[in-house]
């Protein structure tokens, strides 16, 4: 049986290049980056090249890209650390309700800690609205965060309008471009950010390592405390492998980047295509335009999206209905739910994202497969077109070891 | 020229088993532990594995394990977490004076946020007084943290008897274990300890990862907000594998843990009577039999300690002055200085940490060389028993170029 990945939005594998780049770094150039031997200057040299790539790729200075261990920390970090460092200042903060939880989530714990946040509603397509932004920003205003590009959608954010706003009032301006890295060209001068949240194994990088873009100048409070690694902002000893990974896999995403949006926005829409072509009752999620090379979020009118995901793993086809970090939980997805998606229509949702190593083959099957299982669920769907009112019954055995619902067969 | 690493308690290599074991995380078992299709069962079944597998090695249920970037994150954790979690019942903190500065960094973040620290002193030897704990316990004291086995002299303290206290009043305890994981047996139930941090690089495992142990019942706030992942207690994409190499590195130092105990015991014994034996004015700093089977912390009169430790970088011995992270640092061992050592001394002072791959050998060159280097410094430094006041000049090229001073003979 083929096997598809389609779920590059929740990680990706690590590139050969990458990992052999890595590999001198767990048992021979293994030294602690602290210490004063020269086994140790190796380490750091690494470090030094891998700041210096990471740096390259959004344009800023080497001096500017501290590592993390994730998207998580460091969307943590810009939030917290902002908020702490600028308290005197005001209490205020905007970002958007269709932010990663990563973001969301440190604001709720800054509102229980006396901050006040404004969570600003987006359009259908998923896009925040810049005149929306600003007649939100109030005199106690200290932080704007909004991501580069959502994570289910892959809507792009207008943050270059948005920094415009933010620099002229002096509100810092904080954006987690994790599922941007490697999709779409990022340079933080243009686009005028002055914190931007990365993350490695979205790159083919390895996982447990990201970083903080802070511009130069800007303060903000450290959220880890210890030895004074990453110039005393963050503490712990350095993940060394997963640096140089990052590092190499910044590198290879910097050097392939057209070529790369080219090659995944022409599979993507080849794919969105086929479905639309072969299956109805589709809609695109998102920005038809303004959205990552690799991602289509779709809805399947009157099928249950994870039990598609169930029966496509089946098949050997992952993909997700949402982000994986909200994969596991039953709550309805947030983004497609601010975007004003009704319920039932969140449910019928799904997220595939295409990514390096996709072949026009692998969506052909997955095409296939849909038409399908879209087609089965419909006739067993009390809602289905095929099927409407014909049976009440829907499948129930919508679990794992579930091989095509004839359990309705059966009863 | 031989090349000798004695620096195994800033970090130690990946063990090749350890290493192996992760590979296939990298690129083919590479799936989000969150996602929902077989490839991410799988790796969440890594996980599982590699929990159990840290959770055994403490004598810990596997629910009580969470999986955190490193030893300063579970420091940050646990202390930031628990003051959080108890501040309604109180504010006040006890420590000690020899704590990594992932803890004492920790508690100065927390005395900004009005929370009380007592500092505990500590003997000549580096250890806790039991009965000044004891005193220094208010109604308002809500979290002890002491640590297992000090990172600089290896001294390791009584937990146990301070469980006892902290138990009988209601009062949670942490210990960073950091150091002692791998090294001496641990029990947490024995222990009697609330929480324990836990490092990989430590062990032979990938740097980048470590844990917390979090005693059922005990709840603590989170310092990481996002996904859900780690039972909704660590947000953040799982470092996979990281993970799976800190299992592994876990399995093998619970298998070799005895004869890893006897056999560097027996080297350090070794390595120290060797030098007491050819060297005249060393003194082993610390606790000659509750200490670390690895470490030997000396010091040198009339040498500078950093100065002779470069010299034997050249020579391929890699060692360190204090702990990595304060190498950089000019400033003085925090440990040292507060078990009573004076400040010359403390300069004088080296760390040499025997691991797996020493060999006596490699301890015989490093003592040739010892001896080498301390005539040769203590000759030229204006205190060196031999040369007093002889000159007044000392070495003025102590910098990594330096190729044994033979600047003062020109000059």
């Amino acid at each position: 049986m083929r096997s598809v990945y389609l779920d590059y939005s929740a990680t990706t594998p690590v590139k050969n290049q990458v990992l052999a780049e890595m590999l001198p770094y767990f048992n021979e150039k293994f030294g602690n980056p602290s210490s004063l031997y020269g086994l140790a200057f190796t380490s750091k040299d690494g470090i030094t090249l891998a700041r210096a790539r990471v740096a390259h790729l959004i344009g800023a200075l080497d001096t500017e890209v501290y590592f993390t261990s994730g998207g998580t920390e460091a969307d943590n970090w810009a939030v917290i650390g902002a908020a702490r460092a600028k308290k005197e200042k005001g209490n205020h903060i905007i970002t958007s309700k269709i932010e990663h939880h990563a973001l969301l989530h440190s604001c709720e714990f800054l509102e229980k800690e006396g901050f006040e946040v404004t969570y600003l509603d987006v359009d259908e397509k998923g896009a925040v609205s810049v005149a929306d932004l600003e007649k939100a920003i109030r005199k106690e205003t200290i932080l704007v965060s909004i991501m580069l590009a959502n994570n289910e959608v892959g809507t792009i954010q207008p943050i270059k309008e948005i920094a415009a706003i933010t620099k002229a009032r002096g509100i810092l301006l904080h954006s987690d471009a994790v599922q941007a890295l490697g999709n779409v060209p990022i340079d933080v001068n243009e686009l005028g950010v002055d914190m931007l949240s990365l993350s490695s194994h979205k790159i083919y990088g390895p996982k447990g390592i990201g970083a903080l873009y802070i511009r130069k100048g800007v303060m903000i409070s450290n959220i880890l405390f210890g030895g004074g690694q990453e110039s005393k902002k963050r503490a712990g000893t350095e993940n060394l492998p997963g640096i140089i990974g990052f590092g190499k896999a910044a590198e290879l995403a910097e050097q392939n980047l057209a070529e790369h949006i080219e090659t995944l926005t022409t599979l993507r829409n080849y794919f969105i295509g086929q479905i639309k072509e072969k299956i109805d009752g589709v809609t695109l999620n998102g920005d038809p335009d303004k959205r990552l090379p690799g991602n289509a979020n779709l809805t399947f009118d009157y099928v249950e999206g994870e039990a598609v995901l169930l029966y496509l793993d089946i098949k050997g086809i992952s993909i997700s209905t949402g982000s994986a970090c909200s994969s596991a939980s039953f709550s309805p997805s947030h983004v497609l739910t601010a975007m004003g998606i009704p319920i039932e229509k969140v449910y019928s949702s799904l997220r595939f994202t295409i990514g390096d190593f996709t072949t026009k083959e692998d969506l052909d099957y997955v095409v296939e497969t849909l038409v399908e299982v879209i087609a089965k669920y419909r006739a067993l769907s009390p809602f289905g077109k095929e099927n409407q009112m014909k049976s009440a019954q829907s499948c129930a055995c919508q679990g794992y070891e579930c091989t095509g619902c004839d359990c309705v067969k059966k009863g």
